[in-house]
């Protein structure tokens, strides 16, 4: 097995996913596990890391470079946040102590904002990639997920930020609440694209039309996947009536996998040009940026 | 034991109420339990009310009224919905047949309305009491609640309604979201009513507005119960921008608790006159005129 020259983490809630890396970028090989930060404490990061990449090390330390929550209170270890407006990267990054001297190991900060608070950790990460990737790219960056980010971008800062929660109440409806007795795994696109203009263009109305999702189904018989994508639409459409001042005549970049690109895909039409980039892509991209701000400023 | 010439019950999801009751409605006894309709098979339904009410019983029939969620799909016996606009009563009630012949058991039918989709069960017969306490009124009700209901009046019939999932997010996102991590026991009276001016002003924010929450408590240092608060004033003002059509310039009747009358206090200054009614009181008034009309029309 060829040694990596330095080893990229992205070490998220459930998932760690580590890259074995050649100085100028070239994946060597590539593991995940789902020891992610939620279940671990503290004291359990070092090993779990070791248990997934031990045999990558030779004897010569290796510099690693985490992404994600492992950065947060309660993971690894705290890393702070860079304030916007600020390009996102290196930054303030976290050298953390290790048994093993084998590994150099520094996490990178988040990004916090006063007004409205508002904090992200591996998003960050993410953005410096598509700025990596584009960097005279300036509008907005939508990062979909638990909770989806909307970042402006302008001059390579993050200007400002807004986090929606939008995946959360999804997972929590659809799973939790009465809504879930009218469920199955189905999907309908048309019904999915009606509920993104609803709740869009009424937003207010969202926690009744959440409910006549319930009633429709008692009393009509809705088709199969009608009730679950119009649920997906409705959340949707109010992140987007939300974030319209970010999305409003600006490029947005999406980043994430092929289903974020579909529950995005409304956006298309509505804001400036819409392009989309890969999810896993982007983190890399961005921890390569990093190593190389290391290895240039021998932090 | 003075034997009740009739019984009147509210079965809802989680509880279960009876109240002996006389001809001319005044209130005997009372018994609750927790053998709510969410816990009971359809066959255990008879027995659960004769373990609680049994001794209620003499030799001679009594007619048993009940509204709520015993009248569900999955209840004891489904009732049907009366169609709006219709005036709340006895309607297309449902007789229950029973293998004790010293009842007579009568669910009453809950409401439905056909666009936008929506369905109510229980809350009627709170409109009723009302209506039968207030027969004149022609305004507005809102039944807070799991599921808030916001019901228009005219002529002594509920015109349309209009079902909120406020509660049901709020139960949700306090204890399961990630919200869940800031949140104590503790209120704040002005964080609770600024959060309602928020949400209403600028509903289409809502899920932005939810992780700033998290965000706030990670960054700055929230007092006592102020995340709570804030929490439940912003999805408050998200009913209140949605049910804006109800309430603008209408006369209000809230049927609550203290509590549900502390969360609807915003709507004083903002609708026209609002007045604040017990929810068990006209849950009562309304089994009452129900049982009127029964013995009115020989049902």
């Amino acid at each position: 097995m060829t040694r990596p020259d330095w080893i990229a983490v992205d070490w998220g809630t459930s998932n760690l996913r580590v890259w074995a890396m050649t100085h100028d970028g070239a994946v060597l090989s590539e593991r995940t596990s789902d020891r992610g930060m939620g279940t671990l404490s503290p004291d359990q990061f070092e090993q779990a890391f070791l248990d997934l990449a031990g045999d990558m090390l030779g004897d010569d330390p290796v510099q690693v470079v985490i992404c994600g929550m492992a950065g947060a209170r309660g993971g690894w270890c705290e890393a702070g946040y860079d304030r916007v407006p600020v390009a996102p990267g290196l930054g303030d990054a976290t050298r953390v102590p290790t048994h093993d001297a084998r590994v150099r190991v520094t996490i990178l900060p988040g990004l916090s904002q006063l007004d409205p608070p508002d904090v992200m950790r591996g998003e960050e990460t993410q953005i410096a990639g598509v700025l990596a990737r584009y960097p005279d790219f300036a509008g907005v960056i939508c990062l979909p997920g638990t909770h989806t980010k909307w970042a402006s971008i302008a001059g390579g800062q993050v200007q400002r930020f807004q986090t929606f929660l939008t995946g959360e109440l999804f997972a929590l409806l659809s799973a939790q609440s009465i809504l879930r007795l009218g469920l199955d795994d189905g999907w309908d696109n048309a019904a999915f694209a009606q509920a993104v203009a609803q709740g869009l263009a009424d937003p207010a109305r969202t926690s009744a039309a959440l409910f006549s999702l319930r009633a429709n189904g008692l009393l009509n018989d809705p088709g199969p996947g009608e009730t679950r994508s119009r649920l997906s639409g409705l959340l949707i459409g109010l992140e987007l009536a939300g974030a319209r001042d970010f999305w409003t005549d600006a490029p947005v970049i999406v980043v994430g996998d092929d289903q974020a690109a579909g529950l995005y895909a409304p956006l298309t039409g509505l804001a400036g040009e819409v392009r989309f980039v890969g999810a896993t892509d982007m983190t890399r991209a961005g921890l390569i940026s990093a190593y190389s701000s290391i290895i240039g400023t021998g932090t």
